[in-house]
């Protein structure tokens, strides 16, 4: 049974991504996810907002534990966040740029509109921002520092990704890519310059 | 009568920037405008789509001038975009963090939905960019150098007005302004590293 659940938020993160909240209603969820119309009142007794809210706290999960897997896969940092922003670019060009970015639509929809989509987007992209900032201070960047980089990291792929979709290529991420390795570098040396 | 147009389109700017354009219909435009509804189909006879589109067409125009005069006041180009990005800080934190980026809702939500908003949005950001890209190379960036960094100081703020309005402060957008002060400082000694 959690199957069906799971296929709703899926679905509903797909639909989020694509069009954001208010252009996604009930019924289009129920017909993408090919769940049964009665799991979704079942599942979600609370109705959108409660599916939404939810959908926003699995996708942040998902894109966690996405980026926690793709830094650990290369030591330097600021190699490991370019090639991971360069992986996004391809994503983006694969979906026919209808995806990337499964909060940033709704996120700015709901910030002053729904509490409680809104907590679930703040949870959700510090989910984000702390899977960077702990590759850094892993790689021994001072905590403050690797905060800091960590908000500037997360805004330009959010924004990058608005700008590939816009101009239907990934050109602009791998811009944001190539900015970010030049930003972590200098970042670091400057951290080794202070402690020398 | 040129008012009347003008009043229609920054009434919708101030919804796309608040809302996005599913959730924005054109008896909202008529009421929050308070244009007579007749001069809605007198100035834009083919609809939402084209308000719209000359929506974002005039928010591209009024963000670039916005742009090229505080960047003016400034000679150096570090601090010039430094001090830019914290006006946005401050303005997204006087909406109420109901305003700030006109063009992030609907750039996402029409990347592949409407070709003619979808083009509206390239050349909104276009303006934008290029605004950025200017000031560098007046100040001596080399061209393509002053081109790739245009599309991160646009990305970057893109995102930084996402995390501001939903984290309900204009720290991100901050955080943004000191890391593009010292990507652009960077950038302008590697350069004269290279020259010299």
């Amino acid at each position: 049974m959690t199957n069906t659940r799971d296929q709703i938020l899926e679905t509903t993160c797909d639909l989020l991504e694509n069009q954001g909240f208010h252009a996604t209603g009930l019924n289009e969820i129920v017909r993408e996810s090919g769940a049964p119309k009665g799991s979704i009142y079942y599942y979600f007794p609370e109705g959108k907002e409660e599916i939404i809210s939810e959908s926003v706290a699995y996708a942040g999960q998902r894109v966690a534990e996405r980026i926690q897997a793709h830094l650990a896969g290369t030591e330097d940092p600021a190699q490991a966040v370019q090639s991971f922003v360069e992986t996004i670019a391809h994503h983006v060009e694969a979906s026919g740029f209808r995806a990337g970015g499964p909060l940033t639509i709704v996120a700015s929809e709901s910030a002053t509109t729904s509490e409680r989509i809104n907590q679930s987007c703040q949870e959700a992209y510090t989910q984000l921002r702390n899977a960077f900032a702990e590759k850094l201070t892993r790689a021994g960047i001072e905590s403050e520092n690797a905060a800091s980089l960590a908000w500037m990291i997360t805004s330009a792929i959010e924004g990058g990704i608005i700008l590939s979709r816009t101009y239907h290529t990934g050109d602009p991420l791998r811009q944001v890519a190539a900015s970010l390795f030049c930003l972590i570098k200098n970042c670091e040396s400057a951290r080794s310059a202070g402690t020398k």
